[in-house]
């Protein structure tokens, strides 16, 4: 079948592979995808959207494909010479050709654009072949709370500074959206849930990223009200995470990092949760009561799989 | 003789050369460069600096010689990722490494640390050997009126539009600087002329560099109630601008373009002037009445010749 509209949620690497199946199984649909924007972070006065930068290059072409974030062919001369100044932090991978993106949004931004329309105009560029919608347009950045090696004292750090500098080793006691009280979805996030004849989640981290957007107020309950089935993709395959830190994530909220258990704690659609159905890997039979669970390929190992994977999630959607 | 205390004035790639004499001049003494930041501004949201950064970089080693002005093995990635955002502005050398420099600087401006802070910052890491102050800690913004060809209208552009954009091709009518009323000099300014052994005008240009210096409310009386002696250089040599547009600027204020015509603009200190004394080059005579007019080399051909004349300059401030 061959629907029409596409509502995804996404965050980054993952997230944008998925949207690129999606856009591959069916290139007639309108696809709409709501990324995470709780990753995101100002460094070194520069606003930096990690997850929408990542589905806006790997959409439009201009991802580097093995790291699988930031831009292909990047240099690193701004992020050395800010070294060189002393300018903290270091740690994050500030590359040239992303400065350049960073810097548009920034002037933007301070100029009084809302972020989904920086994002419209940055993907005029990119022509992502889907509309990039931000989960929300207020600022909600996703803090870890951890303890301090030694003396076991709590603080919140940025999740970007617990993830790129540190490489999620701290153990992560809780995950804060600092901000999120008073977000609200972007503009046409309401409008795309109504409109669609199909949502998937993609297998995006189910806490940070998942779990972020769903935490906006009011996008929840308008993701629930669609008319359209919601398919969601399991991010573990094999009983372990394929790319990221969910496998970091997932404890700190009591969640089994099993497909079965990520399905668990998104639920049944019909018993108060989001699933209608659920996307698991041959090899990672899973009981979700009241989901339809379908074991299908999970791997995004080839354009091919990963169209294949899509196609499968929206077989799923029309069932 | 040896001086203790210097304040040179200066612009961009003539004063900063200029500079570098006075220093290998006299490496005792404590040498403080008073900038020009009329030609600073905005874009792409970075408060760049140019007359600053030239100094800095040149003093600290790290400018492109040939170019005179920007770091040496720059790149331009930066810049032509901005292009293809179609951000404007697309004309000005806008390098990779520089933009690390302008990061550095716009960030702490907006966390609200003055210009004369920022710089100091700067020059931290490049230890130029002189205490570099910008002249004013307000923002001071040249302008040039120039009439649209075509329809004769006048409006006023920025300077750096005007030079880098329209490589000075439109006539200027004047030249305004946006801000100054409300300038003051800079902190240390005022104590730098008080405390000087010697006053030094670089031959930088005498309208947009020298003179938008001079134009900060309290800095001509501060520099004309030191205790040291004021001697300029001209720009001019062999009837000719060296570097830049001075020649552009000249005609404007009505000034010959000549070493005589900049000498006798500047004035004699005993007649309300600022000079003390002038020195021309040997190919250009000239009367300046009530100045020490004297005829030297004035070519910053190589670091020796640079030193001879900084040296010439002092040797005609201790007369």
């Amino acid at each position: 079948m061959s629907f029409v509209q596409i509502v995804v949620l996404a965050g980054g690497t993952g997230g944008a592979r998925f949207l690129r199946g999606v856009r591959a199984a069916n290139p007639e649909a309108e696809i709409t995808a709501v990324v995470n924007t709780g990753d995101d972070v100002t460094l070194h006065g520069l606003r930096i959207c990690p997850d929408l930068d990542t589905v806006m290059y790997t959409l439009g072409g201009g991802i580097d494909e093995e790291r699988g974030w930031g831009r292909a062919a990047e240099s690193w001369t701004v992020k050395e010479e800010l070294a060189a100044y002393g300018a903290d932090p270091d740690w994050f991978g500030l590359g040239d050709r992303d400065v350049a993106t960073h810097l548009v949004r920034t002037r933007m931004l301070d100029a009084g654009y809302p972020l989904s329309a920086v994002t419209a105009a940055l993907a005029d560029r990119w022509q992502p072949g889907v509309t990039l919608l931000p989960m929300s347009d207020q600022r909600v950045e996703t803090h870890v709370v951890v303890a301090e090696p030694g003396t076991g004292n709590q603080r919140a750090i940025h999740f970007q500074e617990w993830w790129v500098r540190h490489r999620a080793a701290l153990d992560p006691r809780a995950f804060v959206q600092i901000g999120v009280d008073t977000a609200r979805p972007a503009p046409g996030v309401v409008e795309a849930f109504a409109a669609a004849d199909a949502v998937l989640l993609a297998p995006s981290n189910p806490v940070v990223s998942i779990g972020t957007i769903l935490g906006v107020p009011g996008l929840r309950a308008a993701l629930l009200a669609s008319p359209a089935r919601i398919v969601g993709v399991s991010p573990i395959v094999g009983g372990a995470v394929v790319r990221g830190m969910a496998d970091r994530c997932l404890p700190a909220l009591g969640i089994e990092v099993s497909a079965e258990g990520v399905g668990r704690h998104y639920g049944a659609r019909s018993a108060g949760g989001l699933l209608d159905a659920w996307l698991v890997a041959p090899d990672d039979p899973a009981t979700v009561p009241g989901v339809d669970v379908r074991q299908v390929p999970l791997l995004m190992s080839s354009p091919e799989a990963t169209a294949a994977l899509a196609g499968a999630a929206l077989e799923a959607a029309g069932a």
